[in-house]
């Protein structure tokens, strides 16, 4: 019963993945599970690659290559990570997945939604999580939390995404919902209380579920 | 007339791709065509960064993993230079292009067909050579050749894909010859002769043909 436990967080700018997969991971541990915290694209060498050229304002990278070198870099860290983890007997916290490119490549730079689920089907090599958490915030709060948590030195790479317009992030937003809507029984939508407490309970009282 | 004239040529190391693009080139603007010559990955900053990962051993890229690094840098390429200067009238001669992922990700790294169908299709855009001369050499020459310009200074990046084994090579070069028998009428086999000239002679008698 503790093998092969893939929970993803997914969530617009500011939505609070980082502490809450954390704070989940810390849960798991009490309740002994051996637990991979990990990100996408993923600490592997061409995941920093990719992270690189896409900050880089010079490469001028165009949609269809940024979902590209995404679709690349979950490839190599499902092979390098998630795998050897879930076969070691490991629960596996993964901060964004699949769901993250349906929307922000898909709603967000209007790539074609039939391509992104073929892509996103073949690199994570039919992977799909028990479970996925939407942290759900209104575009506006969470571009401001997420102003906040940059001036305390936190998440630099997320620079450039946050300079999109807010219309980019509502439709991510809309993207995220509508993956909730279309897989009712993963993905299940918690909206960020005013506490990090409050958060972590709606959390836990769906994982309880699960576990 | 002298609009969309796209050219790629294709062939495994040491067939002389450079050398024949080179005096394409040449001879194409002698008859009056402004030319761009160029290849994949091609000269983007993505294409550097992808190079790059691709030659790092530390990386440990996964095939799949490759595959889409090549695609990303192809879609970059082909929006950054190809579509330009064919719209501005230009011919463009393209060392490697799709033939190349069948033959090199398909064959040699024997990841599926159909997958690599379809992303071709979706990161050149549709985008199809008029005409694409494959210089066929066997492998075992071939290499010898690419090891002899090594020292000359010439070629460092072919590196890390002259070390796969002969079979690679030779799977490749199957790859090659059985997409040249798919498209009889796109890929023309030109076996490389004795000399360079006599090569030449080969490609503008089909050249002569096309234009």
């Amino acid at each position: 019963m503790k093998k092969n436990l893939f929970i993803t967080f997914e969530g617009g700018e500011g939505s609070g993945k980082t502490t809450h997969s954390l704070l989940l991971k810390k849960y798991l541990e009490k309740r002994g599970y051996e637990v991979l915290l990990t990100r996408e694209p993923g600490g592997t060498i061409l995941a920093e690659a990719v992270r690189r050229i896409l900050l880089n304002p010079d490469s001028n990278i165009v949609p269809l290559s940024e979902l590209f070198l995404y679709e690349a870099a979950r490839a190599q860290h499902v092979e390098e990570f998630v795998f050897p983890a879930l076969n070691a007997g490991k629960a596996v916290i993964c901060d964004r997945f699949t769901d993250a490119t349906v929307a922000y490549q898909g709603y967000g730079r209007k790539l074609n939604l039939q391509l992104i689920d073929s892509l996103n089907s073949t690199t994570s090599f039919g992977l799909t999580p028990v479970l996925t958490i939407y942290l759900d915030i209104l575009p506006s709060e969470g571009l401001s939390r997420a102003k906040r948590a940059k001036k305390l030195n936190r998440k630099i790479y997320s620079d450039k995404i946050e300079r999109e317009s807010l219309q980019f992030h509502e439709s991510v937003r809309e993207g995220y919902l509508s993956q909730a809507e279309k897989y009712p029984e993963r993905i299940k939508v918690v909206k960020t209380q005013e506490t990090v407490e409050k958060t972590e309970v709606c959390i836990r009282e769906i994982i309880d579920l699960v576990l």
